[in-house]
């Protein structure tokens, strides 16, 4: 019978899951709206039976080996999501703990940017690979890190915060409660405030100069820099500058072979890469210039990395 | 029979070593110059004498069931010595494949800041611990790292310089080559470099001032604070506050259950201690806050730590 892993991603604003076989192929991927306003059982019953319905479409017999979920603050060690900022289920949810009454399989539960970075080494680019880094440009900046064949966890399960590094102790607001933390400057969201800055700072013509802060998108800021508008391109420059640098300080920890980039963001292709790259070899230590790390993007951007690196848990453990 | 391991540490000045058992006691220690103007083979050939005359100190018999080497800029993936600065031997000398020419034994080379790390791990405070961090801070600052049991090497073996984290991209000229590294702030040579900013900076009497750069040691500063001189007193706050901040980043990336500090300069106990812990919890990220890592001084701080912690990684390798 074939062996099947189901992968849940749960999101601010939709839950996505479907099932995954070994070589990454994925089947009857669904989604719905997480709607984090009722209960957090409700949201499981609904769950239990969107799966139990997509279950039937998988048109064969299969025998589900496990269930990874990656979800904002998932803790690995305790299969429990704690203190999400982009979910409304406050405290600490024991997810998987609940979750074992609906499905008696076993259960991985973390972060979006590790089940990402595990993701990349069971099914993309990183396979292989046993030290590399995932960074997700999202809203914010996740990062998901792979030590001699293994997330790094941490104590806790919360290693690998590189978006909560810091970059200006006078800098930025940022939803930690801190300021100048990375995210609030390298991320969708980082991003925009950047193009609002050198909106105040220079006097350029651009045609974001239209756009309200609520409506502005990392989107259009790519497209922007496309049609060569000086603003859009030199809020890239300024992105890949201090990501560059900083990619610098995380090599120094990790001595990755790789550096993966994924996340909406990454759609700006050269825009962000081409100043990563020259700020990142500018500020490398030199005894890591003989065997540089890569930097590289994500070699899942055309498939639901999300379902995809959840479900890779699974295929991980199964892997021994 | 008794099981004993060999543990040596190579540094610019003097080599050390000595036997040590599986409870961590060490049997006839000994050292010599490493007078590294002589050629490699030399040295190796005079290393091994001196081990051959010291094991005849041992006074019972016993089966040596591996040497461990601690060195600048040691790699343990290929056990070689690899362009380090601190020694005169040039390029990349491979140690341990000459070196068995003269034991038949496995060996573990590795730099003295991982030794450290796997020393405290099997003979000091990170006993049962799986997460930690050991930052030693001698003539510069060095960083052994340990997730998950093991020694985080990286894909080329030198992960963990974190003396070469940036501080400021302005600041002050590094051996590396770049500016502004932590190494230049925090260790034995930084608290020297910022006595003399203070002594520029401000108008106050002190002892340090007399005493010229070159003979100015970090014991001189220790010993000024304790006789409460005000700027040998700033200069730690000056230390411990980088540290500090520094660490709340180091935190991100690995989520310790504990930082343990060793080297000369920890001697300064709380005058260091107290502002690096004030400027670690300012900055930590909150999710951290609740299940805080230990900043702790080294469990090893009276021995001969060097020898232990190049011993260790034998005992390590023998408890599978």
């Amino acid at each position: 019978m074939k062996k099947l892993a189901l992968g849940i991603d749960i999101g601010g604003t939709n839950t996505k899951f479907g099932f995954v076989d070994e070589e990454g192929n994925g089947y009857a991927e669904n989604s719905f709206l997480t709607h984090d306003d009722r209960s957090f059982d409700d949201f499981l019953g609904q769950l239990d039976k969107e799966i139990k319905k997509a279950e039937k479409e998988v048109n064969y017999l299969f025998e589900l080996i496990g269930i990874g979920i990656g979800a904002p603050n998932g803790n690995y060690l305790r299969g429990t999501i704690e203190y999400p900022t982009n979910l409304k289920w406050k405290g600490v949810t024991p997810f998987v703990e609940k979750f074992k009454r609906y499905f008696d399989v076993p259960m991985f539960m973390t972060n979006d940017a590790n089940a990402a970075a595990m993701g990349e080494m069971i099914f993309g680019g990183a396979k292989g690979m046993k030290d590399f880094i995932v960074i997700t440009l999202g809203t914010g900046l996740g990062s998901g890190i792979v030590s001699n064949g293994q997330i790094i966890y941490g104590h806790d399960g919360f290693a690998g915060e590189l978006g909560h590094t810091l970059v200006n102790v006078f800098g930025r607001e940022c939803g930690c409660g801190r300021r100048g933390c990375l995210e609030t400057y390298v991320s969708a969201s980082g991003i925009k405030r950047t193009v609002y800055k050198l909106l105040a700072d220079y006097v350029d013509d651009s045609e974001l100069r239209n756009i309200p802060f609520d409506e502005l998108s990392a989107e259009m800021i790519t497209n922007a820099a496309i049609r060569k508008d000086t603003i859009a391109i030199r809020a890239f420059e300024y992105t890949g500058r201090i990501l560059g640098m900083k990619l610098a300080d995380t090599i120094v920890h990790f001595s990755p072979e790789a550096i993966f980039l994924t996340g909406g963001l990454v759609n700006a292709g050269d825009y962000l890469l081409k100043p990563t790259r020259q700020y990142l070899d500018e500020n490398m230590m030199p005894i890591y210039k003989k065997n540089p790390p890569k930097l590289l993007t994500s070699g899942l951007l055309q498939k639901n990395v999300a379902v995809l690196g959840a479900s890779s848990m699974v295929w991980n453990e199964a892997a021994g």
